[in-house]
């Protein structure tokens, strides 16, 4: 029910998803009388391995979270949330409010040993060819160095276990490369994570080296993350429409057929170099350091991206990652009291 | 002396300004025995409006600020400062330490009645083919929200006096367009702005939006604007390359000579297109707020991006934006106790 645009997006995602992945099964949690109708045209090849899983109310993209979360029982995001929680789920994709969807997942699933506050992560492609993890994304606005530590140490463990890399490169992402720039508790949190063996620590790094691959985790509280992620995604999304319009001003003005056919021929050209880039082609962040697989969509998903982010919860259940980061983290993570 | 390649940069870039402003009379300072080897070929018609001015030390560009500060005396940055405050300079260019730049421009130069802390503002173009004044980014790392109301009234001054807009939209950068988003200093700084009544306040925009010319002024904490817009610049900086080395392995296939021919001409084209967004083209950030002109360059400026900043502060002296702002801020802000 949740995102800016609701079950008109959720609901084609999910039957795009149910038609490319053959052993999917999808519960649709959320208001039937909204839901029932746009399904009623579906072959039964695909509602066949989808059900209705009925919810009273909708938690408010823009409630407050504290607020919503008291107010939350009956919602179709605390009753999917529940679903895992009963087994009857393995993972639970939202598009819906970040912090009430943090909150709830954090109440009704549990962190992982060692972990205080789950983070929100991705994974963006960079120009060596290979992929950073990014975190925290937005689901904790305020971080002490504790929490920076800890989501270093996740995102570590993701590299390992998601990116095949071993002894993936960790950075805290600052201001400037110098030890006494930034804020203090990213000073604190480098100081820690320098004298923690098990993490290969490579210092700070500043904005414009996220996507050189200078590093293969880089560590933010999650406003910061928040915003840079969304900058970024601001100019990739200028870039390409700049590109889809230079070839559309070529089309308005008169030209020969063959100047018209090369300039096809390279738009479809750069738009394949660039299209990994395509924000909607790694919508989905994964909230870590959870008992289970609860993955966050944009809000503004259109249905691709959407069921990118499917995608997501399926490949995060086969690969067993919250289960290989429990595993991980409790040896890495000292004990906590 | 400044930045991450000293005077090898600093100084060919001050002849490019000379060579393209005839009206341009240059002060270098710094370590005379660096300097004067490096302007030893130098034209007349270019030397005779350049002068070294002597300094004996160098603010490193990791140096603490505060420690920076106060063992400043007799330093490039210092002395550079202190030529404004005599009269003898109409403002200072540097490369170097940010928080030492600015915390000795407060001390030497004063900020104007109203503002209790400068901030770096930068003017970046937009979709839309106007441009975005943001700030601030980088000389507060922290902000409580009487700061972010000050740029805030800062940066709409300079929307109207720079970018000739009347009554220029002003947004708060956030993670969400709802009201409950973000930290508290953001809300509260937007509960005032929404009571001001001289400034056209918006609203919330998030980091996508930096770029589509929804606001013409965007404010944020220093840290988050510095990360932001570094963030910008590497996806912008990539595209670039990614363009030309598209052209590059263009050239290495086989290719008949008129497609040779038309890559070239599509590439040249591309550039053109893109090339406004280029961080080199809008280098330099005004340290706003101040009885003077200060202007930051990028450390990493090469000498194309520094002659950009020296110019930056050519025009800034020659449009009176200081004095403007002055007076503009005396009639805007309420009266400080």
């Amino acid at each position: 029910m949740g995102g800016d645009f609701g079950p008109c997006v959720t609901v084609p995602a999910a039957l795009q998803a149910l038609a490319s992945n053959p052993n999917l099964y999808l519960l649709l949690v959320g208001d039937p009388t909204t839901l029932t109708p746009l399904l009623s045209k579906v072959d039964s090849s695909l509602s066949s391995r989808l059900e209705i899983v009925p919810a009273e109310t909708v938690i408010a993209g823009d409630a407050r979270p504290s607020q919503a979360i008291r107010a939350s029982r009956g919602s179709s995001m605390r009753i999917a949330l529940e679903l895992i929680k009963e087994g009857r789920a393995q993972a639970c994709v939202s598009a819906g409010n970040t912090g009430a969807l943090m909150g709830l997942a954090k109440l009704l699933l549990k962190p992982v040993d060692g972990i205080e506050r789950p983070a929100l992560v991705t994974v963006l492609p960079h120009q060596q060819h290979g992929k950073t993890v990014v975190l925290d994304l937005g689901a904790n606005v305020e971080c002490d160095s504790t929490m920076l530590v800890q989501f270093a140490v996740m995102g570590a463990v993701m590299a390992e276990e998601v990116l095949g890399l071993s002894n993936p490169r960790v950075a805290l992402l600052n201001i400037g490369e110098e030890e006494s720039k930034g804020l203090n508790n990213i000073r604190e949190a480098a100081a820690r994570l320098k004298a923690t063996s098990s993490i290969n620590y490579i210092g700070y790094l500043e904005g414009n080296e996220l996507l050189t691959g200078k590093t293969d985790v880089m560590v933010c509280d999650g406003f910061v993350g928040n915003v840079t992620l969304k900058t970024m995604e601001g100019v990739v999304r200028m870039f390409l429409s700049l590109l889809k319009s230079s070839s559309g001003s070529d089309r308005r003005q008169k030209q020969s057929w063959w100047l018209k056919l090369l300039g096809r021929w390279l738009q479809k050209r750069l738009s394949r170099r660039f299209g990994h880039l395509n924000p909607d082609h790694y919508n989905g962040a994964c909230l870590l350091g959870l008992r289970g697989t609860v993955i966050k969509s944009h809000g503004a998903a259109n249905s691709n991206a959407f069921a990118v982010a499917i995608e997501q919860a399926v490949q995060t259940v086969q690969r067993q990652i919250p289960e290989r980061i429990a595993a991980r983290l409790t040896s890495v993570l000292p004990k906590s009291d």
